[in-house]
């Protein structure tokens, strides 16, 4: 299973792609898509959407993880920002027929951090040794997303288990 | 020139469409693109920018009207709801090569109502009245939208005005 996880934003949207093939996480690529505040509205979200549209044909991942809606913004302005960068992703989705995946950002620091508090640079780390990657990727932005992609293959992993488990008994 | 007016919104998106000829405005159409709580996010995304994508192909309009980006909602979450659906208006206009104008809610109720501060009932009769309407649209979201086209046509109108003035005098 090819899992591609993005943490949207206008400024910098990041995004990993990771394979989970028997029971194995391997890193595949990560990046982010940039666009400048000097840009229009609407040439910067073509901008992210034209990223990622093209990101989901090159690499056809089989579900697209997002972080879970949550209002954790103290201003309203930066949510309705933020909401028209992650409204453009879950429209790749739709368009190129790809589950969107939900996950609440405790629930991923829980999975790689270990605790629902982690603080960003525990993500980083823990991210780039889940992965093996040689060195910390440079923006958050990247580890949130691969974050969020290691957190679905645990969730896949715990349900094939129970599965296996299942079969064994009955 | 044809304005297209629209109030993105997840749940019921309203659009209008108007004509502004020799300073004189006409009514084209108006209506609501609705979505349902059941549905997925991203298949209620992409119900919008679908039907906001017929209708901009369909009306050919020379601009897109949208209110600008304000925080006047309490809720942040209902904020980045919304901005997912301001989201892929905004992609239409990249995508239609439109441009993309907005107006603060104030500006358009003075523009429409005469202040700034009027009530959705008084935006309501002073937009079927402005265009003619023989009867009050049934939702605000489609006199929202109106209302904005209307703004714009008024701000056409006064730039017109100032144009014939200028070659006048010079």
């Amino acid at each position: 299973m090819r899992i591609l996880g993005v943490d949207p934003a206008l400024t910098r949207t990041g995004y990993g792609v990771v394979d989970f093939k028997k029971n194995k996480l391997s890193f595949l690529e990560a990046g982010v898509v940039t666009t400048s505040s000097r840009q229009a509205i609407a040439e910067r979200l073509d901008k992210i959407h034209a990223a990622v549209m093209r990101l989901a044909s090159r690499t056809k991942p089989d579900v697209i993880v997002i972080e879970k809606l949550f209002a954790h913004y103290r201003h309203p302005t930066t949510a309705y920002l933020l909401g028209q960068a992650r409204g453009v992703i879950c429209l790749v989705c739709a368009e190129k027929n790809i589950p969107l995946i939900e996950y609440a950002a405790t629930r991923v620091k829980k999975a790689v951090v270990g605790r629902g508090l982690g603080s960003k640079l525990q993500v980083q780390r823990m991210v780039a040794n889940i992965l093996n990657l040689n060195k910390l990727p440079k923006y958050t932005d990247v580890t949130d997303a691969l974050a969020l992609a290691i957190t679905h293959s645990y969730d896949v992993g715990l349900r094939e288990r129970k599965l296996n488990f299942n079969q064994k008994v009955y």
